[in-house]
């Protein structure tokens, strides 16, 4: 069974994995805001990019784990996805507080079905 | 490749997603005790009944990560995961220490087999 | 769709899970050195223990979720994981700090293919 792998910008690791109808990916946003809400619209925007690249689509994800860096403004990112997500596709998710790295205020970890 | 969402009490997410023989679920605490020891088990309990939903059962769980509000309190947690888990079927685990959301003190993701 | 599992030298959990073509396996370091780096080489030598007796190898590796005790020190971490990694063969990963266990400095869990 092939492995694909998509590069991202940053050495040592793949943007997008794909293996076995599964798409492995992950997204930051691209614009180090300082508001939660802005850097979940952009890290989301990436997402659809990424699934797109491999032949899925954000109704095909399975698990979702939402990192963000203040647990307090949960709420902020909630609205995000809220705006984003189609409600008859959701996936399940799981939303963590923990340390991201330098201005990043969520980062987020996506298991996809691929569309075929 | 059918995918099957069963909805939680969340908007914006699934309780339980199966996939191509796996089953992604996800569960909290229903009662936020303070005990560590107590959240654990009813998270448990509510995980074998998503579990059961989707035709798969806690002997069939291939990964689960286990989110606990306070690493000093693991060895809570980790009494209740042992009264519960069947020793001969146990998966991979990983237990991180995070930030969770109001008054939950553990959260657990688990990839599983369904039966089939 | 049988399911093999390899215990560790924990109760409860198994440190190799192997189903329909896919290995769960997580390491952290035997030695608890004071070092980032070394905790981490350490770590993803006992990595390629788990994927060789599962068939698998870090080249088949899908997904890495990389936690770390000190966000401050990911690039510590980041020396040994790009000495590791096969660059052509890279996995999807996302590097997070959250509290860790005892004197354990990171924690490496992965999904990966076997060599089928």
């Amino acid at each position: 069974m092939p492995i694909k792998r998509t590069p991202g910008s940053a050495k040592g690791r793949s943007r997008i994995v794909e293996h076995s109808g599964l798409v492995y990916t992950v997204a930051v946003a691209r614009e180090k805001s300082p508001s939660m809400r802005a850097q979940t619209e952009d890290a989301l925007a990436r997402l659809d990019e990424n699934l797109a690249e491999a032949g899925s689509h954000k109704t095909r994800i399975l698990s979702a784990t939402v990192y963000i860096a203040d647990m307090k403004r949960k709420a902020e990112m909630n609205e995000a996805w809220l705006a984003w997500v189609d409600p008859a596709h959701a996936p399940q998710r799981a939303c963590l507080g923990v340390e991201l790295e330098g201005a990043d205020l969520v980062e987020i970890v996506v298991v996809a079905a691929n569309s075929a």
